[in-house]
C-alpha cells in the first residue's frame, strides 16, 4: 500500500495564500483614507505610479512579500484559529510597516525603495509625513474598530511595538554619530538591541497579534511573539548583508549602498570588533571623510568578509531563526501552521543571497 | 439669614487644576520615551530648552493652556466620575496634540512655535518625525495600557479622531493651492468642514474621552464630545482672528503672519466670498506673486475687516460656543463640571484679543 501524498505548500503559496486572504480588506481600509495621503499610500504599497495610475499586476512586482501580513494569518493559525480571525491584525501591521517605510525614507534621506523612488523624494516630505500619519492612525483604527471580540487585546498587543518601532528608529539614527572604535563605538550587542526594536518588534507583534485575535491563552501569544521576533531580527541581519552584496537589480539599491554611506550594519560592525589587520584597515576606510566610492567600496566590502563580517552576521541569522523554530515547538500548536512557518524560515534567510 | 458664598473658579484657575491632576501622569509617561525623542518632547511641551535645561517654571509660560487636558477632566466630573478616570485619557490627548503640532509645523514650513523655533528647526526635520511618531505611539500606549476598565472604549473613541486628526491636515494643505475666486475657490463652508477635522476632532475627543472613561453612557459621551467638537471650531475661528490681528508678543509670530503667507483662513475666506469693492481688492493683492511687504499686509488687513471678514469670523466662533453651550444643557450632567466648562467657553473666545 503506498501511503497518501502530502504536498507541502512552498514559501512562495504561503505567502500568496496569505496575501489573497488579507488583500481585500487592505484595499478597503486603504480606501477610507484622505484621497491624497490614499494615493501616497497606494504608491508605497506598489500599487500605483506616482499620480495614482494603477500598476497592471501589483502581487508580482519586486514589492513586500507581506511577510508581516502572512506572520498575523499564520499566527491564528497555528493557535487553532482561522486565517480570517486575524485580517485586522494583518492590516494594521501592514499599514505600520508601511508607515515605518515611509517616515524611516524621510529620516534616512533614502531616494530610492523598491526600484522607485522614495515617497518623500516623489511627493515631498510635508506629504509624506502626512501619508505615514495617515497610515498610523488607520492601523489602529483598523484594529480598534475591528468586530473581533478580542480587539482590545490586540491593541493592547500593537501598542507596545508602535513604541519599540519608535525607539529601534531612534537607536539606529544616533548610531550615525558614533565612532567605529574606541569607548563610544556601537557594539554588536548594541546592534542586536536595535535590531529587536526596528524590525524584530513588528514581525514578533505580527505573528503574536494572529494569536491574540483567535482568543488563544497568553503563553501562546507570548511564544508565537518571540519566535516573530527571533525571525525580525534574522530578517535584519540577512537585510543588511544585502545591503553590502545584494544583487542591484533584486534589492533596488546601489551595489555596496550601505558601505559608501558609511551605514553601521551588524556585518560592519562584527567585523571591526574582530580586530586584526583587515578590521584596522577597514576602520581607516570607514574613518575617512566623505561616503567612499567605487574602488573604496568594494574594498570595504572584501575587508568585512576577510575580517569575518559576513560570516558572523549569517551565523547570527541562523542563531535567530534557530531560536525562531525552538520556540514553534516549545507549546503545542497547529501543526500545519507549524509547517507553513517552518516553510517561512529559511525562505527568509535565502531570499536573494 | 445670608445664603452661603459659593465662589465659582475662574477659568485659569480651572485650568490650573486640571493641569496639575494630569501633569504627574503625562511627565511620568514622557519618560518611557527614547532619551532623544524624550527631549524633543519636553521642549514642544515648554518644559524644556533645546538641549534639555529644564524651564525654571513651565507652568507659567506662554505655552499651551492644557484646554484640551482640562476638557478630558471636566468631561469625566460632568459624567459622574471623578477627575482620576479621566487622567489616561487627559496624557493621550496632550500627546496627540503635541505631535500633531510638531508635524504640522514640518509640512507648514512654521519656523517658530509660540516664540521659540518649532522643533525641526531646533533639532532637524528628521528627528522632528520621529519625536512626532514617538509621541504618537506614546499617546495610544497610554490609553491602552491604562488600568481603567472602559480603556477599550477610550482606545476605540480615540482611534477615529487620529484620522480625522489627519485628513484636516491633508485639507488644509490642500488649500494652499486653490485659488481665491471661481469654481475652485476653497469656501468658508469646506473651511469649517477641514476645522472641524483638525481642530474639532481632538477637542470633541477629549470631552468625549473623559466621559468614556469615567463609564458614561454612550449618549453622555456623544453630546460632551459635539460640545467639545463646537468649542474646537470656535477655537480655530479665534486663531484664525489671532494670525492677523493678534499681538505678536502674545502669539508668537509676526503681526499679520497668516496674510503675508496668503493662508486660506476663515476671515479672509469670508471676506473674498463678501463680493464688493474691498474683496476685490482684497483678492487683487492676495493673487499678487510672492508674500505682502508691511504695507500690504496692512492694507489686506484693513480690506478684511471692511469686508465683513473679521465680524464674520468672530459670529461663526459665537456661533459655535453657543451650539457648545446647547449641547451641555441637552442632557442632566454634574452642574458643578458644567459650570466650569461653562466658565471655560468665553476664556477661549476672549484669550489674548
Amino acid at each position: 500500500m503506498t501511503p497518501p501524498v502530502t504536498t507541502r505548500a512552498t514559501a512562495p503559496q504561503i505567502l500568496d495564500r496569505c496575501r489573497a486572504l488579507v488583500r481585500p480588506a487592505l484595499t478597503q481600509a486603504v480606501r477610507r483614507l484622505h484621497p491624497w495621503p490614499a494615493e501616497m499610500a497606494a504608491f508605497s504599497l506598489g500599487w500605483s505610479e506616482v499620480g495614482g495610475r494603477p500598476v497592471p499586476d501589483p502581487g508580482t512586482g519586486s514589492h513586500g512579500k507581506g511577510v508581516r501580513q502572512a506572520l498575523t494569518v499564520l499566527g491564528a493559525e497555528a493557535a487553532g484559529g482561522s486565517g480570517a480571525d486575524a485580517v485586522a491584525g494583518a492590516v494594521a501591521v501592514e499599514l505600520i510597516h508601511t508607515f515605518s517605510l515611509l517616515h524611516d525614507d524621510i529620516m534616512d534621506g533614502d531616494e530610492t525603495r523598491r526600484q522607485r523612488p522614495s515617497v518623500w523624494k516623489a511627493y515631498g516630505t510635508g506629504p509624506a509625513v502626512l501619508a505615514g500619519d495617515a497610515l498610523f492612525a488607520l492601523a489602529v483604527e483598523t484594529l480598534a474598530d475591528s468586530r473581533n471580540v478580542h480587539s482590545g487585546a490586540a491593541v493592547r498587543h500593537l501598542a507596545g511595538t508602535l513604541s519599540d518601532l519608535v525607539r529601534g528608529q531612534a537607536e539606529d539614527l544616533l548610531f550615525e554619530a558614533r565612532p567605529w572604535t574606541g569607548p563610544e563605538a556601537v557594539s554588536p550587542g548594541e546592534y542586536r538591541t536595535m535590531a529587536g526594536h526596528k524590525t524584530g518588534a513588528l514581525l514578533g507583534c505580527a505573528a503574536g497579534l494572529g494569536a491574540v485575535l483567535a482568543g488563544a491563552p497568553a503563553a501562546t501569544a507570548d511564544v508565537l511573539t518571540r519566535a516573530g521576533r527571533h525571525l525580525g531580527v534574522a530578517f535584519q541581519a540577512v537585510d543588511d548583508l544585502l545591503g553590502i552584496w545584494g544583487d542591484p537589480r533584486v534589492t533596488g539599491k546601489p551595489v555596496h549602498s550601505d558601505l559608501r554611506r558609511g551605514k553601521k550594519t551588524y556585518p560592519v560592525l562584527a567585523a571591526v570588533s574582530a580586530r586584526g589587520p583587515a578590521a584596522r584597515e577597514l576602520v581607516a576606510l570607514l574613518a575617512s571623510d566623505g561616503s567612499l566610492d567605487d574602488a573604496d567600496a568594494r574594498r570595504a566590502a572584501a575587508l568585512v568578509e576577510e575580517a569575518g563580517g559576513r560570516r558572523a552576521a549569517l551565523a547570527e541569522a541562523h542563531r535567530h531563526l534557530d531560536r525562531a523554530r525552538g520556540c514553534l515547538e516549545s507549546v503545542p500548536l497547529e501543526p500545519a501552521a507549524v509547517g507553513d512557518l517552518l516553510t517561512l524560515v529559511p525562505f527568509l534567510v535565502d531570499r536573494r543571497l
